[in-house]
């Protein structure tokens, strides 16, 4: 299996056209957005070396351990162990390895759903990918999924489109393989992965032949073209230093927009071409894998959050303070619950034909839900708890500048005996963290005081002497005079 | 009364000593740190021509209309007047005009709280104040108000701190006036004030004299020295262009460190030295005017972000799906509750005996509370709206390559009869809005599918046949048999 | 104005045909499905006297003195004074004067409507309305309103039902009156009113002009039925004795089906007939003056939980504990929300042609929507602080057995130094104040450990310690060897 | 294994001394506050049958099946199928059959928990324990477990209360067994099991060493007296008739204070004596088993709450309209979090040394927090979608009255083709489940309107194209022109 260095060797072979801020990139493996989502993914390729149990597994297919992200789930106990990689992993990056996440999605979707097809077509999808499955486990490959296409008008389906390539689509089928033509938007490390996966996004009815359709194609692949996000936290990485990055190895998304300018796609590597039936069910099934994984992957992300926002308020002198105390335990219930639901549904697990076990729809899709509101709970109470220094704290350069730079350690220093560099570090987590550039939302829960100041002021304002003689009177409670004495009129 | 022009002309003349980014600032008119918001207070300016009723009032201490940002409150109705032009403008500006409203607030706290302090203790900080209001309400000057101090260790009350100068305080008191020394931290908008009023941030002891203390400042006086924030948005600025900042004119919150090193603060200007008695009133009642302006404001920021997120629905081409509209709504519901009950605090308010008037403490607390709620549930309604290009949509500079500008418009295109250089700018105003610029938050809503999908799921999992059946079971219904005949065994 | 022995003794004097569980009532001033009802009325004609600025107001139409709720709101102020006047009473009985406040509504919606009808259409049913209220102000009756008709089948408009009668409607015009039929539901109070004032549910179109009537007509005009509802506390009132009553004096809501079996109204007590175009105007504005005076009960309501609460908690022993203090304030909080909002929306009211004024819509229904989510929330809060004794706490007659009366005052009792029957009284409130009669929903608060419980098993189970340390290591502290020093790499 | 009908027969054979609102109950298996427990208890013996895997399980100690209620879990796997066997239950009774989940608790806490204690202190408290468990297991008897005590002052320690009863204790150690005294408050099904079993209910210090005690007591036991709890729906079975009761067959909680008034329990019986160390972790032991099963039960709960409440939406005829169906949704997620996070705290249990498995710490309190806040939102819901009449519909008696049974039939009738009885019977059970009998809770909800209303008041009181037009010029769009063409002046 391979290490980080050689996975990210691999990559600079690779011949992958990415842009980003405008620019053609030269070296992916160099270059800052995508330089930190390559060090967090790389954590998949070395930890396992000391967490073998969990990041590997058995395969049947080689015969060999081979990255759990990889591995076909043909027991509930696969889908449990599944979402625990995803809980444990995500405190050590804080960032997304997404490319892996939706690589099992995929493999496991195809490995049931070409298997269904060629028992009721006659097909020999489920051969194919069975090649394909071993080529990848062998070579131990990254595989990012590809399913969201670029939608175009979202009141309307995919073969009503003004412009067809909105969804990505079959252009040309040949003996050889297939030509196809269109795109995949907000593709999570696909950039960076040695393998894309290919499936529809949505159930095509039999006028939408030309969509259904999915194969693997290597992500630098002639006519596939990257274009790279773009959101504040990457753009301050070309102006600011790694002081101000918060999260400065790991913190980048690395999505790009994923171009398909007639691509040739050989026969072997074809897993569904036209079979419009079955689109229905390949999406489901990738869904309900993807959202086991997801709510896992958030859930710890939410702890993550949760030490971060312990730390910030142990430095500030307040970490033993009663509401911050109850702060951190929410983030935490409402972590556990994502989490609990999605262990839950991989235990409740139900089996297709092809051996593969699926998450329990109700209780994944629960878990998923959850999640989100867990997340933005979670950047609320964080950010509430850290203090409105997430979105005034000052540059990292102004520490170089002698002129400021004591005014700065002395004046955003929090307790004495922590440096007011540090400080400032867990700061910056935090607003990396809860995904605050602008500052509205943060400035919102602190500007005109913290709501533990409101709650107090309320607690002092409420007349609650006089409410409690209220309810006193209706209970027919007479205090003091022994027993109540009333009569209904 | 003012122009912008004229703000801003008179901001230029000043000498107010600011750094970002770790250079200082040459003119802070033209620093993109400081400029948009610049850009926000100048709308109090000229906006009065055309909403004078609103945004001017009529002062008895100049006999003639003055802005209302400087107009001392003597009635509810001043007060609902005020909350109304704090909901009003922020959809104008989507930014933060806070130097303006802790104005209002330190004005009237002042005012009734140096009119109190001379009643008991036989001072003259009343007259000295009057003065200063008649000044800065001729000179239509805008009056920042700074409260928070940098605080050190949070556990140990300002008289205990290992750095005294971690709560600003009086280090002199000569015949002429006092010397100052300390920082007040996050001031909204103190750089580009003409005036700023410093008031203590918490109740003070008999201990803690030296810390009780309020004054008026200019902004460029000797001694003073600013500090930039620098979230993600800010160093944005220098890096990317103006189609990339969303709220490109004023998206700034333009706070800072101010720092006092040493600073003469004149006897005139004077309004608090050493009364420690009167700490926690002025403490109160400037927090209950802030919190009034605090709730109008950001459930005037909801309304816009409910705005946004309604154009970029439109611009996907689901702007009537019954979800959507319901989170419109959901967002409407919770600004309302804010902004109905900051109005409620000011009809319901009381008097002081210098005539001032003040918000209902228990109304205009839960108001702030909410605000606070609502900002963050419209962020992640907004964001669950607008979908997952808020943070994975390209720079506005790939739109300048030739070699992938085709692309982008092609693919971020939405509904085919809006440009894509529209649905990108809805979509960076409404990350502006929501404050994302990392990703995760925004990636967990959309990231396995947005939540509509997973109650989708839910939705169609659950067997609701079956609990139908249970319910009638448990209900004695026998259905098509009449009268459903139930025996206690 | 009347006292409340002048209103039960004309209660007394009317021919109201009221059935209730299974038997005709007698005199329904002494039945307990009304008596408690009737106090709680009582109280309108009673405080009045000393509470004479808030509960009167000053009637331009009799140009004296009237109980507030039969007053025509002709400015912003008297919306307000309306408000405060539910927020204030509900306090003082904890139930339900429904019939009062609809009344404000109708009386307020007809003057408004028929002011704007007869303008439009050359009717004379201001005039008609006029003469009416003139005679209820002048003879202080309490006037309740007819709104929600039986409606049938929900899926159909009133035109459609198989049985039209679902909808109340005219089975005849007569040049003397007119002759209507149907049957109103869930009339709080219109059994132990003087007066019904029937106005339609809904919006009618042209082909349901049948259905658009509104009308004045005496509680016990000939035809008119009334049947009460049944809930378990209203059954336990003829089985128990007071003790177990909770809200012994009032605690009973009153409300009955009021069926109209071909009923003739003289032409002068109509007010609508056919008009169906005024029905939606009729509908909404009526829907804005209840939502006013709901929200503000139902705060006021939630303010007597709180005070309920607080008690019970006292005499547990734990009223000062820091948890319970939190819940405390939030019930307060979410009460002041609902309040506040109403308030407001009085505030920013807008007139019509009629110089009636109208709470401005969206703060109004905001506010009604808040005071659902604050009633169950405060029930839930009161629930868990009161403890699992609401529902398991034996009957007042067990106090009758020497046998195990003794068990029951040594083991229920909570602080040493109050008596087991005060704490079972308060119990008892709180009972019927969260409306639990079954125990599901209680039980879940307690079973298996209240949740503060849950939450500190929470807080003890949370890894803490290795959730900051994955902080710090993202964040690039390392604590003790000064600046953190990191790469990207 | 027993049925249903052994089990009521034995129970006739008991001389258990109940009480129940003031007398002495002859027959506890024909009175109606025990009866329909009796009933639900009854599904536990005769369900078996049909649902072996589920309800039954191989015990080693047997080895022969035995009721799942009795069973000692030794994997995870058990403590998976116990979380389902009561989600599964539930909704089949509607009620609680709390008896026999406390059982589990109670023995699996005292296998594990006796067997430290013998390993530590050298006892013989296991074989002891062994003993008993066999018992029960081949007599397939109802163990309920007893932890709650009476309490007093919740501010003091058992060993500082005022009367040293309030928490039960040891008041004398014999030889062949001890005599113990005090009270177990809210004992859900003691009196209607055969055995009941007593554990602490918090940790005791050494001061408290008479409080450490355990044991085993028959039901009937000389100096044992149970009072029967004396909610209002309890009550009403002595006055209403069948048809009022919702869930007439099952629908009492049946629980009781139990007083042991100095009785002898023989030592072969007794599991813990003076052994307080140990009564932390048999406390915290015995609250995860119970969280376990009332997070699951609680969960089906919901479950049935939601099939109740789609039929009363069918009867009313809007079962298909949107807000109805995601109400529903809503229930189903809410259920589904604690019932996805029960069974998670299943698949991720630890062992004890004595081979028992416990659930997972933090996700079995997380699922049983989360079911408290389930059950609430439920009962808000339900009763939101079933409409008002659940508190406001007449009692069956008046069916039975001529005079107005046409009318009631007539005008709450819903949809034309469903007896008005059978959507009397649902809403019943509504008023049931959701605990509903006085009216404020439900009467908020449709009072004013249902909450719909509100929301749809909102969106059209909203000016949504005025916040669109400020969106769109703060984005820099003008829409018609081309790209919006922005500068930052």
């Amino acid at each position: 299996m391979k290490t980080a260095s050689a996975y990210i060797e691999s990559l600079k072979t690779m011949k992958t056209v990415a842009y980003a801020f405008g620019e053609m990139v030269a070296d992916i493996t160099e270059h800052p957005c995508f330089r930190p989502t390559i060090n967090a993914m790389g954590l998949t390729y070395d930890m396992p070396r000391d967490h073998g149990p969990l990041m590997t597994a058995h395969s049947p297919i080689t015969n060999g351990p081979v990255n759990r992200f990889l591995h076909i789930c043909m027991s509930p106990e696969d889908l449990v162990k599944r979402a625990q990689l995803s809980n444990f992993l995500t405190p050590y990056h804080g960032a997304c390895v997404g490319a892996r996440c939706v690589g099992t999605g995929a493999l496991n979707t195809l490995f049931a759903t070409t298997f269904d097809m060629d028992k009721k077509l006659g097909t020999d999808y489920h051969q194919r990918f069975l090649a394909f499955l071993r080529y990848v486990q062998e070579n131990d490959l990254t595989c990012s999924a590809m399913v969201t296409d670029a939608k175009g008008d979202r009141s309307l389906p995919p073969g009503r489109q003004q412009d067809p390539d909105v969804y990505l689509h079959i252009s040309q089928i040949r003996d050889d393989g297939i030509i196809v033509r269109g795109a995949k938007a907000h593709q999570s490390g696909a950039a960076i992965s040695h393998e894309n996966i290919v499936v529809p996004t949505v159930a095509m009815g039999p006028e939408e032949k030309q969509f259904a359709v999915a194969f693997a194609v290597e992500a630098d692949t002639t006519g596939i073209v990257h274009i790279a996000e773009a959101p504040a936290s990457n753009a301050r990485r070309f102006y600011d230093d790694e002081r101000d990055f918060g999260n400065y190895r790991y913190g980048v998304h690395g999505s790009t927009l994923v171009v398909f300018d007639d691509v040739f796609i050989p026969r072997e590597r074809v897993f569904m071409c036209q079979e419009y039936e079955f689109t229905g069910l390949m999406v489901q099934r990738f869904a309900s894998f993807q959202r086991l994984c997801s709510a896992s992957c958030k859930a710890g992300h939410c702890n993550l959050v949760c030490g971060a926002a312990a730390v910030a308020a142990d430095y500030n002198g307040c970490g033993a303070v009663g509401h911050i105390r109850e702060k951190l335990t929410e983030i935490a219930f409402q972590a556990t619950l994502a989490y609990g639901s999605a262990i839950g549904s991989g235990t409740m697990a139900s089996s297709t034909p092809s051996g593969v076990w699926l998450p329990d729809t109700i209780m994944v899709n629960a878990a998923k839900l959850q999640a989100v509101g867990a997340v933005w709970q979670a950047s609320q109470l964080a950010c509430d708890i850290a203090g409105g220094a997430i979105c005034t704290v000052p540059s990292g350069r102004d520490l170089d500048n002698p002129k400021i730079a004591g005014m700065i350690k002395k004046y955003f220093r929090g307790r004495a005996d922590v440096p007011t560099e540090d400080r400032i570090r867990i700061i910056r987590l935090v607003e990396y963290l809860v995904g605050q550039s602008s500052v509205i939302p943060t400035e919102t829960v602190h500007g005109a005081g913290p709501s533990a100041t409101q709650r107090l002021m309320i607690r002092k304002a409420m007349d609650l002497d006089y409410l409690k003689a209220r309810a006193k009177s209706l209970a027919g409670i007479h205090e003091g005079s022994g027993i109540g004495c009333a009569t209904l009129r």
